[in-house]
């Protein structure tokens, strides 16, 4: 990938004269930003720009690290077997009319999926506008060159973009607004070959890159993505672009319908230790936070001071951390004397401090009261980090930007700013403190936004690839039966027979007899003992309950009878009627697997029941999992509380649930024709877990997608 | 309050020719910008700023409208006394050192309140930062001189504000960065007299004003102020600071508990038809968007067409308005065929609308296609309202603003503009828009925020003045047993009182017995049928589940029986159980009362069980409530979609909860002395509802407060 970030020499094909093209913006940004050997190649012009250009890259007189391709997707496959004849690093193709426009270019792209395989030589692009690197000042990209090259700044932070507003108007957004520098913008375009997780691979290893944010539509292979967020410990964060529900897949089972596009990356991201945006400043903003503080692991809730100059910002501040899980932190008893001698008698000290007053006391003398309240907070050993509030008035801000720079430097603490007032002052405060390394924010939630995922990244745990696959000793073996039905059964499986193959795989099912006829009823009632369940199997139907085929709470002998004949009216007779025992209380649970087109076999756990639903609590994560990643899921359940033991139940053991994640994991791995895999309800009491409901999908009849 | 708002003639009393003083700030923002006649008064100096300054306000040679203080606490009442003799208009308080301070200084608030009382002149503030009015110019305030006069600008936007702040470096801000310029800007400060709903009556008058925006902390008469939410088609967006329940009363009942400080505000709003902010930006955003755009009632989801230079973003948007309830429009053939014409042939069209290859396309050309696109899905009747994205390059946005805010104004829709790009470029567009009644975004989800809430304002009801208390020949009443209860009874109630009381007003309770002998069991299960529930009952007992005394699905008599004594030890002996039938199915919900101290008596309606406890799904109303404010609130529970037959259940019948809602504030207002109702679970299925468990808490012992 070198060649790519940083070649020696550059031959750009298809550069023109033509200002409006793409050709010439790409020769342009190059003359303006690029200092190694440039090398325009059109047969049309001896020279552009100045600069002699080449009839073909044949004739160029010395080796070529990158050639740039701006033309027309029918001219591609000849120009890359010239490339290939004279041995050039690597190929960035720019333009467009590939697989994002019609047939015609998707055959085009096709070839030059071909052409890599073949020759080795790899392919950005195409249809993307390359590179930015704004630590090298470099632009290899046909972004207007009379702005870009203009504003480019050294920062911190990498995006790798899949879209190409996102590496040129948006760049100039970002750095015009002062708010960032960037190290590199990498925009991949159709992904022909070099994908996301090989751009990432290398700005993990980036030295000037301390933090990486993606925006992606879709992972070429979700799997190495994943390790390679948890190969490192710089911060990834993704901007997932398509989470509307529209697109999910025909499912069969509960889970599968839950995973759709976006909840399945949501959960392996977070499983990988990479974090999430939304909107795309954000993404930004994420990014920065990240690249200059390192996250806080250890402590679940950040402890903050907020020094503000309003008692109105503080307390909507105070709000916000509430909601982000953050802490106002307490302050000690030293911190409140030292502030207090700042202060009119009146005022008593609390956090937010509000310090308005003792600016009001002093005001006149020389003190920078925001400077010595910074330092008497930083010092506290109860504050993890500080929010300052600040304005702008007539020509400056009140705070000594190189002090609280050195002051959060020599506490480790990171110290954000809020600021709000004239534009001018504003902005120039930003560019500053930007300068500086400190953060400045100009929306108060986004400042508590950005300091909250300081304090807040999940776990990381070690790559897939490295992670044991379970012993064989250890995973249970089916049993004959079962093992000829997973070989030979197809699409979704009777109740009955997916809790028997469940069980066969150790994962405990409620005690349970099936019944053809009303004779057998009061045997098999009275064995498991009333009150008892019981629901009308169909074959090939999933949805009991939407089919009125599921009777709770029956508590006599009589009533069973009665369910049995109205269970088996409702089938017309065909059909057959299974008895459960009544499981008492316990949470409910959903427990599921899914192959995930993207990631592979993943394990779904949440929240069970009618409600559970609707508001659909649930977390995916990849198999294999290991226990710390199927305690990191659970703990990750909005409503994970009702597992301590919420009013008056018992606790429940969180451990038993991960082994029944753990070993449904296993199972999808062991056994590719299991499609999906839907427990629902498991209910959960204390250390005891029971499969009451289950569905398994055996991969269908019609279709090889397994 | 009119002398407030347009005075002919103001004294100052504290003004001084100290630059660094408040006192100074004042007389100098009015010379800057007020045109009538200023009186600055102080004894030590004969002119200041070269206007003739007098000893006190009795040596003025002519009538005074408004008094601006800016003198110390200690010296207000002797001063108010001089300008009650001198018969000026209203008095304005703007220095701080009063209620905010100390007790000393809450002494002379009060004797504010009792010069008011006592003289009918009304008084604004103390501790404020007066008024900003855009509209005739005007500045009273001590915000810095040298920086507000400069910017300030007319606009539709009024805000009243409980914060200095949020009067000048925010409003310096706001006007510093082209956002909007505003009508009148409010600091009301401490209230003493004059508080948000005086402000706001003034101002839904004003017809300048059109929206208000307010941050508040408290509601100092929550319920004239929901009547004149109420009372105005005008837009009242309120931003309330302090939101975390740290501060909530000490609560018996669950319904009280789940109140706090915010919920029943939040509640309250939303039923009086006003809208919530949660930033201080976003009050604004939502101000101006409110203020050019009338919110579009009946359309329960906004049909929005994006228009686009950029696949990513066209995504992005898409993903926040599934998230914002708001469609992506469905383009009519006519609306493609005309757009298709500008496209390229190999691009097909769809909404979000990507216009870069119609640009590229047409490049070279006179073409605005822009202003094509947006004219042709305007035009298109299954569209509402528009976003389009752009960007800034090197000098100027492509889009002609001029002729984009025509096209919106002929079409009567909506179009919001998300700008990025160069900073100086997007602050020129963000400004020429501004004049053009034009909505500019710099962030993507802010956008879409913004337009959502045109579509989603509840349904506003009649003032609750208006509102017919019922009929007392519709009201039940209760019977002589309950009537000397509910005189004389006092703290929570036991279930089975509460449920009697609750009965009496026609709530429909579950069939129970009351036991307190073994020998009673089989003959009260005989009569209501297994399975059964059976409770312990003690006095002063409230939370029966955490303490292990509810015991679910009793299937036979032997069980009844072990439960029974189970029970009975479980409380020594001492209390009474309580047999119950056990109800199967239905939809478990919380139905609740409180008096609110802002806002008076109020309904809770939740989703019950234990995971809705989790997830606090629910919405308070003020009583009394009508059909249609039940049903409103109703509506906005998060999972109200349990109503509607979820997963084969019999969908639920809105108004029996409403029924019972309308009653339950009924009783709220007819018995003062009912403190709380807790009514947990309410089981609903189809048309019929059944109190399951219920708390009625009676005024406390040891408290006036009922």
């Amino acid at each position: 990938m070198h060649c790519f970030f940083n070649p020696r020499s550059i031959a750009v094909i298809g550069a023109t004269p033509k200002t409006f093209k793409g050709g010439y913006s790409i020769i342009k940004n190059l003359i303006l930003t690029f200092k190694g050997r440039l090398y325009p190649v059109n047969p049309q012009y001896a020279e552009i720009e100045g600069i002699p250009c080449f009839p073909s890259i044949a004739d160029i007189p010395e080796s070529i690290d990158l050639v740039i391709l701006f033309i027309a997707a029918a001219m591609v496959p000849d120009t890359l077997e010239q490339c290939a004849r004279k041995g050039v690093g690597g190929i960035m193709i720019e333009s467009g009319g590939f697989a994002e426009t019609d047939e015609k270019g998707k055959n085009v792209q096709e070839a030059i999926s071909e052409f890599v395989k073949r020759t080795g030589i790899r392919v950005w692009g195409p249809n993307c506008m390359g590179l930015v690197d704004g630590i090298r000042g470099y632009v290899f990209s046909f972004t207007d060159p009379k702005v870009l090259p203009a504003f480019l700044l050294p920062g911190p932070v990498s995006l790798i973009v899949q879209s190409g507003m996102l590496s040129a108007g948006f760049v100039v957004d970002i750095l015009s607004h002062g708010i960032t520098g960037f190290s590199k913008v990498c925009s991949i375009g159709n992904k022909a070959d070099i994908n996301e997780s090989d751009v990432l691979a290398y700005l993990l290893d980036d030295p000037d890159t301390r933090s990486v944010g993606l925006y992606l539509e879709s992972f070429i292979d979700g799997r190495r993505f994943l390790d390679l967020c948890r190969s490192s410990d710089k911060p990834v964060i993704v901007l997932k672009g398509g989470k509307s529900s529209k697109g999910a897949q025909a499912a069969i089972s509960h889970t599968a319908s839950l995973a759709g596009n976006y909840r399945v990356a949501s959960g392996a991201l977070a499983q990988a230790g990479a974090y999430e945006a939304k909107d795309f400043k954000q993404l930004v903003d994420f990014c920065r936070t990240l690249a200059l503080n390192p996250p806080r692991r250890g402590n679940s809730r950040g402890r903050i001071a907020v020094i503000t100059f309003s008692g109105a910002s503080g307390i909507v501040c105070s709000d916000f951390m509430e909601e982000q899980y953050l802490t106002v932190a307490d302050l000690s008893e030293e911190t409140k004397i030292r502030l207090g001698r700042l202060y009119p008698e009146w005022m008593p000290v609390a956090n937010p401090v509000d310090i308005w007053p003792a600016i009001e006391q002093h005001s006149g003398t020389d003190l920078n009261i925001y400077n010595l309240a910074i330092e008497a907070v930083l010092d506290d050993p109860g504050v993890d980090a500080v929010i300052v509030h600040s304005f702008a008035g007539h020509s400056r801000i009140r705070l000594d930007l190189d002090e609280i720079s050195r002051q959060s430097s020599s506490s480790g603490k990171p110290v954000f700013l809020w600021l709000l007032g004239n534009q001018e002052v504003v902005f120039q405060a930003q560019k500053k403190a930007r300068d500086l390394g400190l953060l400045v924010f100009q929306e108060l939630y986004r400042a508590v936004e950005c300091l909250s995922i300081l304090f807040q990244r999940p776990g990381t745990t070690p790559p897939l690839r490295e992670k044991q696959a379970a012993p064989a000793g250890k995973s249970r073996q089916p049993s004959a039966d079962v093992s000829s039905l997973l070989e030979k059964a197809e699409g979704p499986q009777d109740e009955r027979i997916s809790k028997s193959i469940l069980h066969s795989f150790g994962i405990p099912i409620v005690e349970e007899t099936l019944i053809r006829d009303l004779s057998q009823v009061e045997a098999a009632a009275a064995q498991l003992g009333f009150p008892v369940v019981m629901k009308g199997l169909q074959p090939g139907l999933v949805h009991k309950t939407e089919q009125g085929l599921v009777e709770l709470n029956i508590g006599n002998l009589q009533a069973a009878q009665e369910s049995f004949e109205r269970l088996m009216n409702k089938m017309n007779g065909r059909g057959s009627v299974l008895l459960q025992k009544q499981i008492q209380g316990g949470a409910e649970l959903i427990l599921g697997a899914i192959r995930d087109p993207q990631f592979g076999p993943c394990v779904m756990i949440g929240i069970g029941g009618v409600l559970a639903n609707l508001i659909a609590d649930t977390v995916f994560a990849v198999a294999p999992l290991e226990r710390e990643e199927a305690l990191d899921a659970i703990g990750r359940l909005r409503t994970r509380q009702i597992f301590d033991g919420f009013r008056g139940a018992k606790p429940v053991d969180r451990n038993i649930i991960a082994s029944l994640m753990i070993a449904l994991g296993d199972v999808m791995i062991r056994y590719p024709r299991i499609r999906e895999i839907d427990i629902n309800p498991l209910l959960v009491s204390g250390d005891n877990a029971v499969a009451v409901d289950a569905t398994v999908v055996l991969k269908q009849p019609d279709s090889n997608k397994g």
